[in-house]
């Protein structure tokens, strides 16, 4: 019996029930549409196998590593930073004799998914049964069957996006083109070299001149190797950019300013107060160029990185120590917005960590800006809960055309359609709730159920 | 058969939705009071037809705008601001073609009930069936029964009021008084002379001089300038004032402040800061003025108007383009609550459109202090979902007697019923919900149901 | 028949319904852990009768206090501040005239419960039934079976504790430990000695220095005296500190910058600023005697107390006039967490009145730092729909296991079941959701009821 209860997340209400089941057929089987996400270009590029269940399904995953830090296991036990386990079979029996601390959270849905339905494991992890699961799964890996381009057949993607430093060459998404069917494409995230606090900032501008053969000494010749980037990743298939700024602060400085600015920038003398306004100058620059070239943006704001800074130090980044701030969007997209936000060839989606600003300024501000549409709930909002919050708080202010459908944003390959799986139904269950409540008409639930599994992914990320 | 469904926005749980529709049979035909909206006062003075369906369905409605414009449709295609469209019939159609985007918003509630109810259409509206409706609405318009007066008796209008500015002669209200029986009532909205940063301010003030035979050059002039429109609104009928300001900052200055700072705004030299001040000193004024004169209050604050200049620039104001802001009370309310708040002739209602107040900051202050009173969910809240969360939010700690009903907000003439329908379903619907999880006994849902649907207006309006 | 239903706070859907009532009654009749609350430790060392009706019901409890006074009713009619009515059954009256008010909200739940299974009254309190009502529990009063100790063996209550100021000599708690077998603990409150601004600091301080032998005139001497403390209050059983602070403002300064501001707080020239940054420091210093001592910190932030001040002046602190403020922890805790964090030794428990910090703070702060806890829902959200949106907001984030289960936080004595009861039933009606919605399989449901019903409070108190 599987792990996974085929009517799982639907609405308990047996009329209710019944109506998002049959929606849910209809979007079941659909092509995995996946316009951000974090998936290593080499798997695509290279094919490889995975190495063992732990450094596959345990040690990159954040939201598992932070939850078993929060309970007092160490990142030495799971196998990171310094005097760490180097067995990864112990790695893995400290994860299931914790298995029970992810009751009630999306962590423990995707992982069940992930045994159940791709290595076909159907007891729950447990001390009891971590052995039996590792060995199981440890088996599959070495097989063909799961090698990332085979994963991405059987899950059925049609599309998938990675997040690719605006100074990447772009070998492996080449390499997987030249040689293999599947349409991985990158997209153009700078904020290595447009966040002037950024480690290595300087020699990133540097770079960037070498490359594109730009003068980025100057801000004209560090505009134009931005466009320059934009043109290659448009031609390995990027659709759009990504931006992941501590706030959402856009600027629209007089072109002297802006010169000025990027001088002291440049100089590496910026104060904190000039790299903030580099950064919202910046997004306003890159929607112009994005109204340009046609690349569709995306604004991540307001996370609080590395709050822990011992653990920063020994261990690194994306670790679990990435707390949210509080969001604010209404001033702060303003300039950019009075400056291009009535041209037909911007589109720009934003994402939040702060719900509060779903129904005070993302739905109001989506439900009338023209570029302007709402990504799905992020990171920790990514679960059943955050969803149906999502769509309650957002929906009757910008309706569903202002939304991009859903988008996994993950590295943990194996939790994809996991993730699809949770955002069709909260999406299908919310959607019949809709109609048994009389606010919809049971034929346009079934209009809207493919856009919001794929459509109006496939129309916001021009895919 | 209606595009309305009977059981529409009831629970779904058999038994509750029971106890839902037999509390709302109690209150569903119960006269409409409204207390606060937007009405055109000649409406009811001239009772004149309305001119075309567009006109009076589309064109003011910004709530429909704001959808349209967020998915590309122009101002002109909806015959609005330079080179607009003329044919009202060429701008439904436009309407009709993009009634998708209207899916789970009340918008779409509000039409279906205007479209069934009221013009007994009962085809979905559509691009194919636009011009049908169309057709019908316009005959509908050419005929007595759908001039204003009329629909008052239609809707069974207890009571509307209007909002007003301090300097309108009230005409319309006289007009109406003197030849019919319905009862429109005017609020005194004095933002134009309390605002020194609304347009004209100086000249407002001069006018209000005029019109009073007061000083308002001032400060004691002013403050009697006041008491004087505020007499002459009384004697036309107003139980009530409005005020909309950006945030809800009071101050209790002392005589010599108030009047020094009276002559920075006079002379027209104040800061944006003094503005705020002048503000936030003028609502402390204008309760006092309540305690003497009886006219409630009503607070509403937060909202960032004209977000986009360029269509503020060409079209104007209330075309969608405002956005909710940081709600903050409890610091900012202290002023003129300890000057003036334990005073039981004073009552003071609050709206806000940063859903985030309602537990935090609203309903403890609510639940509190006697002279305040919770005002519904506004605006972009005055929805299905928006309503349950404020009852979810704000009954535990304010309970419904420091909630005044529904008000309807509007100046969409047609949308006055189908309002009102939703907030007493879903307050039926709540009220429900608490019967079946045994939080209420029945016979109290049945107190309690009528004086949601008016009584609780009825008494925190004076009306 | 009982005022209360069997079945209450129970989802409604059969199938769901009938999983919590099986879980709950798995915990329905366990213990009462209670490791935070403010009964009078006075009951418990002299076990006196209670004295009247009024007293022990209405005039201590500011919630009911606020909702009364909120819709008009004066202090001094009940009883309280200058000319106030001397008989407690004319309080009463008033009481129950206003029971209405209490329509929706926890104090109708909680008083219900009292009247019902506490006095076996089982008629609903009204005017026509309040004399009756008084005296059945004016007669119950002059019992035995009615002192504080009985009631806490009736109860079931396993433990208390009590709050008190550093400064206290736990007489009562040393007078029911000789003589009484329940088991009531102090709990370690130093705001009057750690926050500048506390009436009395600088006397509060030179007192602590004589209690303590210590020199509290200088910083040194000062952290001593804390110590001296602890170590008293553990010897008479306290495994918690807690600190209600108006902000969670940590610092971690260094010794000299530390003993400066020591210095311009003792000498009573310290700024607001220094007083915020104080009391910040000190929450970093007493976490570190925490990792010494294993103290248990609470830490309570965010309270704007006596919003009306006139009200402060005349009949005092805590009757109804607090109200929430908004929260910030991110950046606030961020010092002392990367003091102490990480120190297996500490455990740190906040709690909130800004809702909105949930999901966007604190269970993302919890979820990872394996020092803190989240404490339930407090104050106004020690409700039905406040714990509801708790465990919505935090679970998926933060799981179960960062969660402390539930504390009443109460000077009310016969509300102690009567919350406890409600926490349960929200807590196993969330779990039978998850269960019919297959989040959760059934068994892990019963596993986890327990934990929420008292496991997890006596693991993260140390009880």
């Amino acid at each position: 019996m599987s792990l996974l209860h085929p009517d799982r997340l639907f609405p308990v209400d047996p009329i209710t029930r019944e109506i998002a089941r049959r929606l849910f057929a209809t979007v079941e089987k659909a092509p995995i549409v996946s316009p951000h996400g974090h998936t290593d270009p080499q798997w695509w590029g290279q094919n490889p196998a995975f190495e063992n269940p732990a450094a596959l399904l345990v040690q990159p995953d954040h939201y598992v590593l932070r939850m078993l830090v929060s309970q007092g296991v160490g990142y030495a036990e799971l196998g990171i930073g310094p005097a760490a386990e180097t067995d990864p079979r112990k790695v893995w029996r400290t994860f299931a004799a914790h298995y029970h601390l992810f009751r009630g959270t999306p962590s423990r849905l995707w992982f069940d998914h992930a045994l159940s339905e791709v290595f076909g494991i159907h007891r729950r992890l447990s001390p009891d049964t971590a052995d039996e699961a590792y060995d199981a799964i440890a088996a599959a890996l070495a097989t063909a069957g799961y090698r990332p381009r085979a994963l991405y057949e059987r899950f059925g993607i049609e599309v998938i996006a990675t997040t690719d430093s605006a100074l990447d060459d772009l070998a492996q998404h080449r390499a997987a083109q030249e040689n293999w069917t599947g349409r991985v494409v990158p997209t153009y995230r700078p904020d290595s070299i447009v966040d002037p606090l950024f480690e290595g900032f300087a020699k990133n501008l540097d770079r960037l001149g070498e490359i594109t053969g730009c003068d980025t000494g100057t801000w004209v010749g560090y505009l134009e190797a931005h466009r320059a980037r934009r043109a290659f990743f448009i031609e390995i298939g990027a659709t759009a950019t990504d931006h992941g700024h501590p706030t959402a602060q856009t600027a629209d400085l007089t072109q002297s300013e802006a010169t000025a600015l990027f001088e002291r920038v440049r100089s590496g003398t910026c104060s904190e107060d000039d790299a903030e306004l580099f950064r919202a100058q910046m997004l306003t620059e890159l929607a112009r160029m994005s109204c340009e070239d046609g690349l569709v943006m995306q604004l991540h704001a307001g996370v609080h990185r590395n709050h822990n800074t011992a653990v920063f130090q020994t261990v690194g980044r994306d670790r679990g120590f990435d707390i949210p701030s509080q969001g604010a969007f209404v001033d702060a997209l303003k300039p950019l917005l009075n400056a291009v936000g009535m041209d037909p060839r911007l589109r720009l989606i934003l994402f939040t960590l702060d719900e509060d600003t779903y129904s005070r300024e993302l739905a109001p501000l989506a439900g009338v800006w023209p570029c302007l549409r709402l990504g799905p709930p992020w990171w920790f909002h990514d679960s059943f809960e955050g969803m149906r919050r999502f769509r309650q708080l957002a929906t009757e202010t910008a309706g569903f055309a202002n939304t991009v459908g859903f988008n996994d944003d993950t590295r943990a390959l194996l939790s994809i359609p996991a993730r699809h799986d949770v955002a069709r139904r909260v999406d299908c269950a919310f959607l019949a709730e809709l109609v048994t409540s009389h606010r919809l008409d049971e034929d346009e639930a079934y209009t809207l159920a493919p856009q919001l599994a794929g459509g109006l992914a496939r129309a916001a990320y021009n895919l």
